[in-house]
């Protein structure tokens, strides 16, 4: 069977462990990653493979995995598209998932490509879920709660803050879609807890939740990737009420954003062009192989 | 916007909530109810609805909700489609899905036409869930674990065996896919507790599970449709261990099923000709309406 070719653009969390998820997927060869520092020294489990600056280094990339900043997607999303490469990201601002929709929607149908964008866990699966439940109890509320985990934009905030030196904001559920902000800083010279934790509180992130702010000694030490979610739907089939829903994960976060990815590159090859979030794939299009394979053993 | 037109063949629970889901659904109108004993007085929520003995007799139904008995879904799925109306119904024999799907599939492509299959919530909902843990963590273990709630194919062996008058089988989880059977009956005279006992647990349906018969005076006073499933599953993504994923319902089980084939009658109006389980679906495609209006809210 002839393997898709992949390449990893972007090597932080997201892109080390995407690699991973390749390396374990026996449909898939790496052909590459994409770095801007491309020329430096690489990490030890990169030896072996080809890092280049600029993805068209790579030949015959079937689909490149976005593991870059959110806030880059768009730009690398259409230069692959119009080099003839499909892509998957896991873009997150939900807010502005339709505007990038269209737009490499329009890039991938002109180019004769597939896009998979926002595939990761949520948005993601849990969008997948989240639609599911939608559908089948139609009248009544989602709570989507996440955590307790760490949470990326939050943390990027505090760090924003003048006088923190070293931040971690983990999210915890408190129920029907509300959340706490725990907020870990180490503090530079000549600043407060409380200036600092002040400036946290009134940060458009942080002001409308109940938010903590502590000082620790090392913010390196205290971090975990693990993450999750406690989704919950309570609605109406037809005309019956109180049908009860629920979904749980316990995940180490960029691992399982690193599998999701693998699963939507293998999905871009089976779209016909243009742009797709995870909820309009079919979900048997995440896995290797037939499909004939899994209808007796999963359906 | 123009209906979809629709019709409910059978009229047992699963239709009854059928038809209560397409009164519900706005995208909807319902072209009849097909049943054997069309000729009888009908009950009273039936006024007004067409309720005829074949499904040719109601015109330009687009789609048809088959709320038969499993066994007979093939027969009446064939005709339908070769009368040019796509269907859907909630087969639930597991290991004969794939040899349904083949059938239907040629039957259905022939008469460019949609079969929906295995549309309730196991199979159904509850294989969209499967499907999509196998894809996020490839290795590792998922456990579907039913109830409590009534089993509508172990009751069915259960009124069946000499002696029975009546008999409600339910299915009690204990985990790891493990199921108690707790069996209530009332026996005819000249039978006694124990006679009826040992056949029941000699039964293929309960000879490998813990099964516990108990006599009731009214087995009628004892069923309740509430039932549920929790599934869980943890796995491996890329190479990282103890992805831990569960989803839980409770519910009202024919009224979810009901609900499950009004989505995967509004999904077979969008799919190529052919034969789809519930993982084969995008799942946007259960909605009503245009799925633009839904990426900015569920994704």
């Amino acid at each position: 069977m002839k393997k898709i070719r992949a390449a990893v653009v972007g090597y932080g969390n997201i892109g080390h462990y995407a690699l991973q998820a390749l390396q374990a997927a026996e449909d898939f060869e790496v052909v590459g990653i994409v770095r801007r520092n491309a020329a430096a020294p690489q990490p030890a489990e990169l030896a072996g493979i080809p890092v280049v600056a600029d993805i068209k280094e790579l030949a015959d990339v079937d689909v490149a995995l976005l593991a870059t900043p959110t806030r880059s997607v768009k730009k690398y999303a259409k230069a692959c598209l119009a080099a003839g490469i499909n892509t998957v990201d896991s873009f997150d601002i939900h807010t502005q998932i339709p505007a990038l929709r269209q737009t490499l929607a329009e890039a991938a149908k002109a180019a004769g490509r597939v896009s998979v964008i926002s595939a990761g866990w949520d948005p993601g699966t849990d969008s997948i879920v989240r639609t599911m439940l939608q559908a089948v109890a139609p009248k009544g509320i989602t709570y989507t709660n996440f955590g307790p985990g760490m949470s990326m934009g939050h943390t990027v905030a505090v760090k924003a803050i003048e006088g923190v030196k070293a931040a971690l904001s983990m999210t915890i559920p408190t129920g029907t879609g509300i959340h706490r902000r725990m907020v870990y800083v180490e503090i530079e010279d000549g600043y407060t807890l409380e200036g600092v934790s002040a400036a946290i509180k009134a940060d458009p992130y942080f002001a409308s939740d109940e938010t903590h702010v502590m000082q620790v000694p090392c913010v390196d030490d205290v971090i975990d990737m693990g993450h999750g979610v406690n989704m919950t739907r309570k609605g109406v089939s037809g005309v019956t009420q109180n049908q009860l829903f629920e979904f749980n994960m316990r995940i180490n976060n960029p691992a399982l954003t690193g599998q999701v990815l693998v699963c939507a590159a293998r999905a871009a090859l089976r779209q016909q062009p243009g742009c797709y979030t995870m909820p309009e794939i079919p979900v048997i299009d995440l896995l290797p192989g037939d499909r004939d394979q899994y209808i007796g053993q999963l359906v």
